[in-house]
């Protein structure tokens, strides 16, 4: 009698070849543009927690939150990863233009920063339009000078002019320090026009010493550059007292949706649970966290998918990515089938991207399929992920990006304004469903989703 | 002779009845869509003198700035008319949400607020959700604790609702200063979602000693009341050490077109060279002053109108309107035609209304006539002025309101976001033409423009 039923089952392939099937995973992904788990994780994690620097008490105080929730919200196997950690801090921050004409600055160290002398810094200001200026400069010829770099950031939807620009706060920090310039400022890595400084991470060779580095807000910056047309020396003054604090605890908040077939691999899901100190980090990266978590809830409550969902919220990603090292050290021996994570804001998603093998192919197609009626379509553009999985991707795990709108983006990337009004609950439940639908296709797919 | 060619002039009536025609007022408005003085005044105010607080050093230097370029630009009998002021300055501003959830706030001291004790003061806060609530509040419930009102302003093209919100600004802190309150803190009065707290004046009676009052962020202050909606005790830490300097120097800087008929009366209008301290007082008031400043200078180039027209750069304007008080009392005494004040932002104007005698009415006429191609039709208010020409209208002289586009206005107003960018350069030069025409036809009509 059951083998009859069986035989009846192979009959209706192949969309019983499938845990899953079109209509299923339409169901889903409709049913989570209802979604509020991911804004009550947004709304949550922002009030109650706040701003949460990598390696704070902060970032520890936003664990404890998470594994209260994620153990809340029915997911197994919650815990945290600790790992230890460099840690740097802001201090005090204040500037001013002292001469031709008197100006106090809205700016913001850089992660990394070196500081200046308690009670500050005065020196001529060298104007340089962009990045390149700067490195064009003939060593030493910046002695005892602050280095300013222009270079106004154009928007960009998929985020791409995020690297351009941004090697001013990437590099030139460095690139000053060895030229010997006493300090520097460039404008924000930013496309908005408020008194809202950008902070974010630089870094110092080895064996170059940090020099004060700060980011005027772009009206500051813009302000400035109208000084220097007037023709006159810049004067500056600076006060900066960031600290090196030494090692210190972090670590991963890890979640999971168990599987039924532990050999097909793990899909690793997630975004980072740090913030820069200045917001809350709504758009960066609470959104993140909590679209991934509320998809992956929404599997978890349909049934035991084929492979089981990780979903990790990263520590410490914005201060150098020692999460994402951290989770490839524990977890790189593993199978993993796929990863993905979502830390580009809670604007919708557009397109998606795909690094995989060929038999991996027809997976992509249905995910194509079932994410279209969100407005997603396929781009023709290697995966590459966020940075928290860049670990991962790198040791040949395949990876897909569900790519946000990222129009508005860095007008609050790493500012103060990075507050839980700038998150808008339509487009963060579109991007609940996106993740949801391709959640589906994956966890459930019969094929091998092995190595790149 | 000269008799056949009087007779002639009168047959050519009613045109050559008058200085102008509209052809000439016409001209004269659309070569203003071209004009440049007015940016440049802005430009270089905000960036060669930035923030200039009533009675301070910045206002001074602002005065000598103004003299400078009312002359450069060929205006006559440029002067400063000093006066005596009371000067309240900001001192160091930080809060902090301490329980449940600690949180940095972005705040800023209310002009008058009291001060803080030099370490900060800490309490519980009371939430109230209207200035309403907050007067229902029974005498001495205070006592010790931090009142919060909040009051989410909500947008109006014509500025109306800064009247209704703005209460909890201009008369809360008495309120709850008399109800035994030990500080207070408002929901920014503002329409925008950033980090940038609004400042602006407030007054305590007579015997009602200042107490703390500051504003925080709109994104503060949903997160508070985010916060409050957990239904635990809220505490917050302020330190607020704003402090009265004694009387200062302020002062009004006018300059002058000669008219050919002194008995016709003289035509005031101006805006407020002071600003409040946080921004660059680009929108409040550099662009008002640069309005109408540009479009009396068109009058002028375009030769010798029949009024006389004043223009004034009042001082003091924010912090009480002492400019304002003081050209009443040294030129209350002379001929006012009419008067009219730019201090609502840099964006177009779309309606004008005013308050004048029957006998101007024709006048009036030809200026809907002259304004109607700029988009700009008449209302049926009653015209006020701004607060600088307020005493000169209560003590009847005829106002005309050139109304400007308020709608993005107090997202701005009074925050460090009162920069140069936010001044549309276009939008700009539509005022310019508006001020342009109506300064033509009223300086150059032949009717009588006395009383109200």
């Amino acid at each position: 009698m059951w083998m009859r039923k069986l035989i009846l089952l192979a009959l209706l392939a192949p969309a019983a070849a499938f845990a899953t099937t079109p209509d299923k995973t339409a169901s889903l992904r409709d049913a989570a543009l209802k979604d509020d788990v991911a804004w009550d994780i947004v709304e949550g994690l922002t009030t109650e927690v706040g701003p949460r620097l990598a390696g704070t008490e902060a970032e520890a105080r936003a664990r404890t939150w998470a594994v209260a929730r994620l153990n809340s919200l029915g997911f197994k196997n919650v815990r945290i990863e600790p790992y230890q950690m460099p840690v740097w801090v802001r201090g005090i921050e204040t500037g001013e233009i002292i001469a031709p004409f008197p100006h106090k600055l809205a700016l913001t160290a850089i992660g990394n920063s070196g500081a200046t002398p308690a009670a500050g810094l005065e020196a001529e200001v060298v104007l340089f339009r962009t990045i390149a200026d700067l490195e064009a400069a003939p060593d030493g010829s910046l002695k005892g000078k602050i280095a300013y770099v222009g270079n106004a950031m154009k928007r960009a939807q998929d985020g791409s002019s995020y690297g351009y620009y941004g090697k001013a706060r990437f590099a030139g920090p460095n690139i000053a320090a060895k030229k010997g310039a006493a300090a520097i400022v460039i404008r924000s890595i930013g496309t908005d026009n408020h008194r809202v400084p950008h902070t974010g991470n630089t870094r110092f060779d080895e064996g170059v010493a940090a020099i004060p580095a700060a980011a005027l807000s772009v009206p500051d910056a813009e302000n400035l550059e109208r000084v220097f047309a007037r023709g006159k020396a810049v004067r500056m003054k600076l006060v900066l007292t960031p600290r090196n604090i030494g090692t210190q605890e972090s670590g991963n908040v890890i979640a999971e949706v168990p599987g039924s077939d532990p050999a097909a691999g793990v899909i690793v899901v997630g975004g980072h649970l740090d913030s820069w100190d200045l917001g809350t980090g709504a758009i960066d990266d609470a959104a993140g966290v909590a679209i991934t978590a509320a998809a992956a809830k929404r599997i978890m409550d349909a049934g035991t998918p084929r492979r089981t969902i990780r979903v990790v919220w990263f520590g410490s990603e914005e201060v150098g990515g020692y999460g994402g090292r951290d989770y490839l050290r524990r977890h790189g021996g593993e199978p993993h089938a796929l990863t993905g994570e979502s830390d580009f804001g809670a604007d919708r998603i557009w397109r998606f991207n795909v690094t995989v093998n060929d038999a991996a192919k027809p997976v992509v197609d249905r995910i194509e399929a079932a994410l279209a009626p969100l407005g997603v379509t396929r781009g023709d553009e290697p995966a590459t992920g966020g940075a928290d999985i860049r670990p991962l991707v790198s040791a040949g795990v395949p990876v897909i990006d569900l790519n946000q709108d990222g129009t508005r983006y860095f007008d609050i990337h790493h500012t103060a304004d990075d507050t839980l009004d700038k998150v808008d609950p339509e487009q963060l439940r579109q991007n609940v469903a996106a993740w949801t639908a391709m959640l589906d296709v994956a966890a459930n797919a019969p094929e091998a989703l092995g190595k790149q």
